[in-house]
């Protein structure tokens, strides 16, 4: 008997349990795969070693441009993706360790939720049964494999890739086709283009990178343009089989014939199968539906992560986690969707939160656009020979609040969680330019778009 | 006849001049040298230019550990300095047009302030009389040169260089001694180190980096030691000549011969020769006495920058500046001393805001000191082989908010804005633990220590 049932491993689920047990509950996660979930084995961490590499690859080879010379540099990438299982196994055995540390039990089974009963929540896990008094659903999600001509057997066969095998090839592919233009597909792009592949980009949008400010990702596409990459965009795949990915644009049908199909066309939450029908769980389009506290429409049943379908973060995630356990213990607590960033780890970054010129017009709120180049930020000279990244900053008209922030260029990863925490305390224009940011950095072009 | 005259066209000046001219003012430069002053054309961007490249060469050395393979890499010291110049001059000509688009008048030459009488204050530069209505002294900072034995022959030799002269050398040096291991020293050890000159550091206290939280600038010691600078601590220079500096330390006089000798032990408020005593101007040692408004004894005459004597960071002048100009302009605002943030870009990073361990014993506060090691982020781990970065946090005890939030790391240069606005705006563990950090980035460890 547990106070709390955790099912799934990943970032909600981990971190989740984490909390639970520091907070003194009996908590067990049930992982059929490794703790960490996708984003710790095969999403956000694995990618970074990967581009990590390709970075020092892409210095090399801009090098010249600062001074610094090469006769030759050659990257190993089967020593690289070696070294990213030792990064990945490194960080799952301290993901174990934590939860070992906060007292909390971890069966690695897969479970199926059995039965409510007096006690609480059965889950079989297998052959054995687990009760909780309440529970905790992170199952996560799974790459969206739509039935496109060929690609259930071109997944078999390991000519199309999801994100899970495109971490693992053994050999740098010549070309490769990516379908959908999104993050994983754009950050893996973004990696075999800097390695030498020769990558298209296959996307059934008019633009890359989803929701994404639009005047944002169309600088993305142009800069990996210039570096090779060639965008198909409003294009529809119709096969993906005999070494090759068949696209229909404009009424015409191409052929493209490569080594590999990766497909990344958006991630479906998990819920088939963990027996939601047993309990009476409310789903929506597979996901399983949830309000702001993390409550399902079953009292007792919680849950977090991408198998809601809401946010489809590692972070958000993390947070939804933290709420669902918060309001478990009593403690009030919601979360605001809408002061959650997001970053896109291509070279140039992409980081952004909060509204965008599309969304301020869609939703018709009264408020300011403003594009300011990041060439104010002397760092930004010194370091970006050609660079042209900017920063888009979305005011409110009435209050004067940022409601929104976007960037492209370099250190966006790191700068953007300050722009959250303005996003989510309502800051406004007079209260930033009274803030001190350091000098020489990038992060304090934000400051000087206050004054503009 | 001026509404304004600014004195000193560096970060304090042209910032201010700039805000002036949007407000309005009708306002005059007088600017010695080259608009930009010391931080744009000898300091925080000509040597981030250098660090940047050095950077890039220090990719290449460590590249085989992320499976990165260069056959031979290079340095060319003249190519790099070269391109040092192209972006200050880009930089200064940048500045020069933001203050003609606002209206700002610029005079090159040498100032003295005259007198005050009925209109204003009466400037006279190169011959000619200028009069302003108020006054806005912004004439930064020195190298402080004390009588060491041979330095000022030494500095007109060539064998002792400044931060000026330093950063346009022809050649590197095979050694050279860094006199004073504050952040000019550090910075610039950083650079020789990197591009293979031997370097030693000489310091006269018994740690380097100043007011860095000691913990932090002892792992940051440590790390270069490893590289092979070599730290003198607890020594004093005796002498600057013959292709040597000599020092004492324990009573014992040691000689270390070198190429050059980089004198960087502090710097001066620029006030000698300055006609202060003209208008009955308040000096402590050699500073202008202002308040937290930017205000001198003398009404109508204001002072901003390295001039002070308070900060010496170019960050803080603008700021000063600009509370100066709105003080001017009749709105309210003063600066915040405490939560100014300071970077030093050596490789790893340190940056800083607020309290230190030594500092909250000092000051007798009731605060909790917590040092995280940033290997709670995968992608710090991902990045950084033999990485050995922390985040060292001080919370009031009280009121449970963060006073002082310090790093040595990757990123943390662009990571210290958003813990300067923790400390600004007096943002509770609690609030924190409710703001979403981007997954996965180095700045979520600050987080991840509010669940410690």
């Amino acid at each position: 008997m547990y106070d709390l049932i955790i099912l799934g491993g990943g970032p909600a689920g981990y971190n989740a349990a984490e909390r639970a047990g520091h907070a003194g509950l009996k908590t067990l996660v049930i992982e059929e795969r490794a703790l960490g979930g996708v984003c710790l084995n095969e999403g956000c961490i694995p990618t970074k070693t990967l581009l990590y590499s390709a970075k020092i690859y892409d210095y090399a080879k801009h090098g010249e441009d600062y001074g610094v010379k090469f006769d030759s540099a050659a990257i190993d990438h089967a020593f690289v993706v070696e070294r990213k299982n030792k990064v990945v196994k490194q960080l799952v055995s301290g993901v174990g360790a934590k939860l070992k540390k906060s007292g909390v039990e971890v069966v690695k089974a897969t479970a199926q939720i059995k039965e409510r009963n007096a006690e609480g929540f059965v889950v079989t896990a297998e052959g054995k049964d687990y009760v909780g008094k309440q529970l905790l659903i992170c199952t996560g999600s799974s790459p969206a494999l739509p039935p496109i001509d060929g690609l259930a057997d071109s997944v078999k066969s390991g000519f199309a890739l999801t994100n899970r095998e495109v971490l693992d090839l053994k050999e740098l592919p010549k070309t490769i086709v990516i379908v959908g233009g999104g993050v994983i597909g754009l950050e893996m792009a973004s990696y075999f283009n800097s390695v030498g592949s020769k990558v298209y980009v296959v996307e059934m949008m008019d633009h890359i990178a989803g929701a994404v400010d639009r005047e944002i990702s169309a600088m993305l596409q142009k800069d990996y343009a210039a570096r090779g990459v060639e965008f198909i965009l409003g294009a529809k795949v119709t096969s993906i089989k005999d070494k090759a990915v068949t696209y229909e644009k404009d009424g015409k049908s191409t052929v493209l014939p490569c080594d590999y199909a990766l497909v990344s066309i958006g991630r479906r939450p998990r819920t088939a199968g963990l027996g939601c029908e047993n309990i009476g769980l409310k789903l929506e389009r597979g996901a399983i539906v949830t309000n702001e506290l993390g409550k399902t429409n079953v009292p007792g049943v919680w849950a977090a992560g991408d198998v809601n379908g809401k946010s489809m973060l590692a972070h958000t995630a993390y947070r939804e986690g933290e709420v669902c356990i918060n309001n478990i213990l009593g403690k009030k607590d919601r979360i605001n969707y809408n002061s959650i960033p997001a970053v896109i780890y291509t070279n140039p970054e992409v980081a952004s939160v909060g509204e965008t010129s599309e969304s301020i017009k869609e939703k018709g709120l009264d408020a300011s656009v403003q594009t300011v180049t990041l060439k104010y930020s002397g760092r930004y000279i010194a370091e970006n020979e050609h660079g042209n990244g900017v920063v888009k900053i979305i005011t409110d008209n009435k209050h004067h609040n940022i409601i929104g922030l976007h960037m492209i260029g370099s250190y966006a990863s790191e700068i953007i969680y300050g722009a959250a925490m303005m996003v989510e305390t309502e800051m406004r224009v007079a209260d930033i330019q009274k803030l001190v940011f350091p000098h020489p950095t990038v992060c304090e072009v934000i400051r000087e778009a206050m004054f503009m």
